[in-house]
């Protein structure tokens, strides 16, 4: 499927005065506006008292909206129930990891484990949904909003309580299952009946790993069902619209590729200078991309959700000028949200909506800038939307991406299997992802971000498995089809499902009958300490996490560390390979850069700033920094039709492949 | 009214033996003490069961002071209502932002909104003041201890949300008004009755800031209420006495202008080391008056207590050696106990009274130094006294301090306002209203600190309003009388009375009419990004926070930073003028010295250790450093009363102008 | 009573299947192990279901243990109670500082005051006893384990409130006589009747000191009396048996020489590398000793247990590779475990026994390395064990310690009492101690680590005494017998009992009748502050806390601070010598080389990386450092044993004196 390329915007008519909606739609028609998300948050206009609708209003702006020609995405507006609701049943909040209730009066207000609220979502959906299904300009819905945002997806609730026990037993059957499993024997942990277990909060010291794990596991599961109960009314009162929901940045509490499945199409939140101050921790890196983001940060999360929507992807909200939530909150350079755009669409973003039309003068979010002035004058975003509607049109405008040579493989289970056991507290197994994905773009490689399964990996040149918690047969089956070259480790097949040691320890058997390796010691050091691999004046090192392997005779040593360990090997055929230290970006360049030549795919070393994204026929180059680049190698030979060979600070340059 | 200058110290007869009590009245005395404050905190013996009085102790304390001839300051002991009273009504207890019950076992343990609490209060201050009232040794009184000390002001308690529904149902008369100013249609946050309106914590994430907003006024007015209550029977009973409360440092939880109004003086407890260690972060500063404090907190606090006393206030606790809470308690140094005592005087002071008489040796205080030492000996501060009281008795001795020139607004709601929202974390806007503060002291500049209300800013040759949450019309009118310069900005006038953006956006209407400009945008950067002002080698920046401006075309722009905003701007007339960011010292320095031209007032550069008070005839100077400094120009064709040309480290000078 | 040096193992055998189980106990043997640690954490398996009891599993362990020759150590499952059991009353869960239950999922769940739970453990323990107290492999037995580990001392439930209010009933007699110790008038904090008195959380701001040392005391006493209800059914029913319980490094929370006191021999768990990043801040040392942990870490504690045990002890648990507890978990350096167990021996240890035979694959310590993989294959300390089986047989292999000639006397109520009273935040009494027991070691002094009590000082020839909250006339008169040299201070002898200041002032009278001094003023500086002693060139200075004192015409001062106070004084017989302030390491090395000196006691400027002890005819040379060291001055002229002159890192030299 082949969309076109368009811009949207959020909307909260609720906050304006009736009488201005007209010029508001008129004004996003003028900019090029396609799309329109409304009604989210807004409960308590849509049932102001319980079972008294008031939908009028929302019939009104969605026909001015139409009346313009723009399309509407419609929000569920459960992330938001109203003070009555709560009321009726207090019960329904979550609870917090030190057992208090989390209280209305800001957003997110309910524990996704409450049936009852559940059925309550499921009634307003289906309100909405009954009324607006079929009207001709809601071609989208999105569900809830930012799935949980603020800490809210583990909830130590009664209800939570309840639901996990169930959840146990239909996994373990008996609780004897499920002792073996957790290996309760340890410290006399073991469970006579399933309604002995707690939840793993309130512990004297840490609970058991596989406990939190399994606990983990299950409270994804209730994103997952809370999500597909309003898409399936969705579904069925709104025949053939894009169902979405937005997700949101460095966030890894549930599993995305689950909720996903039951989505037509993902989207996530796109903020990349709050992004920067509340993520990025390296001096340097936060003080060159102050005011642009991280240049790998968006493009991660862009391959990640295309991956996500199984190819259709949104941005559904685009930072568009200094926002309110961030530590601090600077505002762009100029041409940043430009170039913001321009990456989202090179990922092959559908849409890229704005967040918000106009800045709200009340409420939590005053200070989170606009399109509109809160006087509702225009602002610079607005100006920003209308010079993208017209290089889009000069553009191929066509959405859609095509299949990268090389997968990165990302994992929510191993995600939270490192965050329940990190074993240097500096370690992070989005941080480890991230250091092979930087390593690939600035080897101006464009990489797919799939998830660890068997279908999903199939087809690469190389496929990149860090710190993958388990490694089944069927996955090393897929991954090693066709001499697909595959780079696994650190802490890669560490652990069963059962969040144990493999009994042939790890990598586990599957791997090892692929790569005869056995990790034997796991070595975690405190920055700034690490260890140098090969000689020291190689700038190769390791830190925060080594492994000593023992390998068999067949096996490849190419690199080993100071003392003598291990650091990168393979077997004989080179396609199976393991690095077994968590490496600087040096080291993780020229590793990259060697298993890209074995598996023919084609690397070149980019500016520190200059990031390349190829999308079939078009390669498109971005400039981060702050600096004009000389970008005449890159684009020798090819027609260029934006940009120029010298670019500018947040400039675009876009050429296409002779 | 123009009071004697005198001493005073604090004193708890109750810890010692009766037969000890003749000799500390006449060690007193002997050291020149006037003012002798006793009675709070002794809830305990004056009512050891309920309903008992034991009073006869307190009386014979008193009646052996005013044997000797000194004054009695009585302090009322509800900062520590006894067990037995906690247990009559553990609802009394003041409740944590988590929503927990903070206990006996310390002091302050009692919510401000407990209306049975200020019952009982109401029962101690009678009898007190009925028995005491019209003792002729019994002159001042003082309210409870420190309102606030140790984050109390704020309290979750169930009498505070009773009292809050009602304070807000008085204010907004129904809850649609209240949705309205609030913007509760924001996240669906409306309410149908005030009884459905929660105290703002325990929110999933944060709550509204209006909504914390008026719970702050509301806990603000408590304070209020609590202290007028015991004022009134105080007033009844002891007709003629001065009537004071202790006031804090760097603490603005309430409103210590509404609280003041009720009383005849107003008094704060000054501990310039304590508050160096806990509250300056600089580590030159930290280091340089390690043993001194930082030469512009005791006078900015003598500044603005002067003014909510109405030009009468006492140091009503002055630090007399290492203290026990700060974070480490350095010793001063040799000297600086009097330059402290010299720099209140030199501000008003009328009196200046010593925390306290003898060290404790048990309880949480034992650490806490004296007059004297645990073992009744004389220690430094007690030769302090000495020397103070002879050295007052040579230089004119009336207190009262003559009008500056020069006026600071400071505004509690401010405080909190920007407390609530800071928008970059590093922003405060007590730090703010510091730094314009500092720069007017480094200028040798004597400053009034005043409420930002109309009747208190008239006549000031120069008004500087930083920060300023809200600018009325009645506020913008009084500042522009008689053609005084005005400095507003950054954040000045950027919200409504509602905590609302302005509809004309920030400054706001009554600003914006004398002054053209509008905040279009704003930045914050964390430290240690900044951005230049004017070219590069002025040395002139802004941090934390800016703002970009658009101006009218008869502003006119002074100075803009390197990336081209305004950074400073006034009208036509250059009476009113903007600051579009957070300074740094030299161009805070630049700009106020620039005002002070424009407006008439002399300025001069101080070395760093340096400062000067101006009083009516008298010019004070102070060495707050390690090294002697020639202060010669300073002195230069005056009457030198005190102190020398070369100025001694803690060295005081004092002079009259001629 | 002189036992042979023994290794030893922990050992989980309900964790592997039962045809595992004679190959563990012949590998075993074959490692030289003599004891098996089993047992403790197993009580779900061994009371499956409430008074059903399972024993057989650990009959037959035992037996088959006992036929390879093994014997073991049999733990009592106290610390893991099973959850049937705690639901059965939820009431024995230990509560938190907060106020919250902490609950069921990991160990130590526990509240030490909960009298059911008491009789529950006897219960269980007196089942284990009759059943294998006669058992003749099972030599030895544990009480419990690691009691008071993960901040478990401090329970602050509804058990804990009850027992130390009748604690205090017993120990003060009157409501009114503890009002008197506590010095409760300060604050209103009477109370009327010992049911009023609360637990000192939760206070609105610090409770008294008085009241958190008595709490203290109370704790350490149910620790005392948890253990003592164990040890006295083991005796009665194994008589004869070794009774240990193993202790934990860098831990105060209870006094450990009290709960000694009811065993046979003390016992603590060694984690040299876990230690070091857990507890040492200094970035230098943390680099330098990443890999083999503190030079002076473990043999502090060695020195400490061998005085708790009365001369026997044990390592009960000894760090076999890489932890899993530590914020980062390094490897230890090729022969780290060599020197940490001959360390160990050399200190006088009977057993050093390794924590834990084989890698768990589950639970919470999967990554907790051990003699075994989780494969069952031989880890590298398996090795370590073999070889030092090999070299103790070789060399003198009797357990015990002779006497040393310098003690430094250590007391829990003081480690107590300045944690509640720091005074300056930097400040901390095992810091303190370690600073001079780093002293001491820089020296080549061997040390003994006594309880400040009378009769354990006598005879040393020099005893050092920082820091001691009270000192008594009893334990002064046992200094000052036989003219030993004694060093006090900082801050000892500055408290009564009851935490109040001496009537004298510090350091009280039975010191000051020593020597004649007053502390007048206690000065702390926050680090990087500090105050040179003598002249600068000296090197000399003191950080985080001074003392300012008086002193007679009869006290000699060696030393005076820049600012003039006195920085070291004695007596003019100088045995009685006061240290006023904490010092730095060269200092502190000048002052203990100095009364070394004047004690007779040798000392020898060693390598920063070499530390040494003497054990009757035996000198231990150990090199902690990563480069080899010359050590030929140290075994000049005596006959070397094991190592050699040029001391490789990790090198372990043994010489007999001549």
């Amino acid at each position: 499927m082949t969309a076109k390329r368009a811009l949207g915007v959020c909307y909260y008519p609720e906050h304006w005065p009736q009488s201005r909606w007209p010029e508001d739609a008129r004004m996003m028609r003028q900019a090029g506006i396609r799309f329109v998300r409304i009604g989210e948050f807004a409960w308590s206009m849509l049932e102001p008292e319980p079972g008294q609708y008031d939908l009028d209003w929302l019939q009104q702006i969605i026909d001015i909206l139409h009346g313009e020609g723009l399309e509407i995405v419609l929000g569920t507006p459960t992330a938001t129930p109203p003070k009555w609701l709560v009321d009726r049943m207090p019960d329904m909040l979550p609870v917090g990891e030190d057992g208090q209730p989390r209280g209305f009066g800001s957003r997110r207000h309910y524990c996704f484990s409450h049936q009852a609220y559940r059925a309550e979502c499921a009634r307003i959906v289906t309100v909405l949904a009954k009324k607006f299904g079929a009207h001709p300009a809601v071609t989208a819905w999105q569900t809830d909003n930012e799935y949980g945002c603020h800490d809210t997806v583990l909830s130590y609730s009664g209800a939570a309580l309840l639901g996990f026990r169930e959840w146990l037993a239909q996994k373990y059957q008996s609780p004897q299952a499920l002792n073996r499993a957790w290996g309760n024997r340890f410290w006399s942990m073991e469970y006579r009946s399933f309604d002995e277990i707690e939840l793993p909060n309130a512990t004297v010291t840490e609970a058991n790993p596989a406990h939190r794990l399994d606990f983990q596991r299950y409270s994804s599961d209730q994103v997952v069902a809370f999500n597909r109960l309003q898409v399936d009314i969705i579904r069925k009162h709104a025949p053939g619209r894009t169902i979405l929901h937005n997700f949101m940045g460095s966030f890894t509490a549930f599993d995305h590729f689950a909720v996903s499945k039951d989505l037509d199409a993902a989207s996530w939140d796109s903020y990349p200078i709050g992004f920067l101050d509340r993520d990025v921790t390296d001096p340097e890196r936060r003080h060159r991309y102050l005011r642009v983001g991280d240049p790998d940060m968006q493009a991660f999360h862009h391959d990640l959700y295309r991956s996500c929507g199984r190819g259709r992807w949104w941005v559904m909200e685009q930072q568009p000028g200094p926002v309110n939530w961030a530590p601090h909150n600077p505002s762009p350079l100029p041409g940043a949200q430009r170039l913001w755009a321009w990456e989202a669409f090179a990922c092959g973003a559908e849409t890229v909506s704005y967040f918000r039309w106009r800045q709200a003068p009340f409420g939590q979010e005053q200070m989170h800038e606009a399109l509109l002035l809160p006087d509702g004058s225009i602002n610079e975003a607005y100006e920003t939307v209308r010079t993208l509607n017209e290089e889009l049109s000069g553009i191929d405008d066509s959405a859609g991406s095509s299949r990268a040579t090389v997968a990165l493989a990302f994992d929510y289970e191993s995600a939270w299997a490192w965050s329940i056991q990190p074993q240097g507290q500096s370690f992070s197994y989005l941080g480890l992802a991230k250091i092979y994905y930087r390593a690939l773009r600035a080897l101006g490689v464009t990489v797919d971000i799939v998830p660890a399964d068997p279908e999903h990996v199939k087809g690469y040149a190389l496929v990149l498995v860090p710190g993958l918690f388990e490694m089944t047969e069927d996955f090393c089956r897929a991954l090693g089809q066709d001499g697909q070259v595959v780079l696994a480790g650190p802490r890669t097949g560490s652990r069963t499902g059962d969040f144990a040691i493999p009994q042939t320890l790890p990598p586990g058997p599957a791997l090892q009958q692929r790569l005869d390796i056995k990790v034997r010691r796991v070595d975690t050091i405190p920055p700034p300490e690490f260890e140098p691999v090969g000689d020291a004046a190689s700038g190769f090192f390791f830190s925060t996490w080594r492994e000593f392997l023992s390998a068999g005779d067949d096996v490849v040593v190419t690199e080993r560390t100071a003392d003598g360990a291990i650091a990168f090997c393979h077997n004989q055929a080179g396609n199976w390979n393991y690095l077994a230290g968590q490496p600087n970006a040096a080291y993780a360049l020229k590793t990259i850069e060697r298993l890209c030549d074995r598996a023919g795919v084609p690397t070149t070393h980019l500016h520190q700033d200059i990031r390349i994204h190829d999308n079939g026929p078009l390669r498109y180059i971005f400039n981060h920094g702050p600096e004009p680049v000389d970008i005449a190698q890159l684009v020798a030979g090819k027609d260029v039709l934006m940009g120029s060979a010298i670019l500018s600070p947040c400039g675009v340059a876009i050429c296409r492949q002779q």
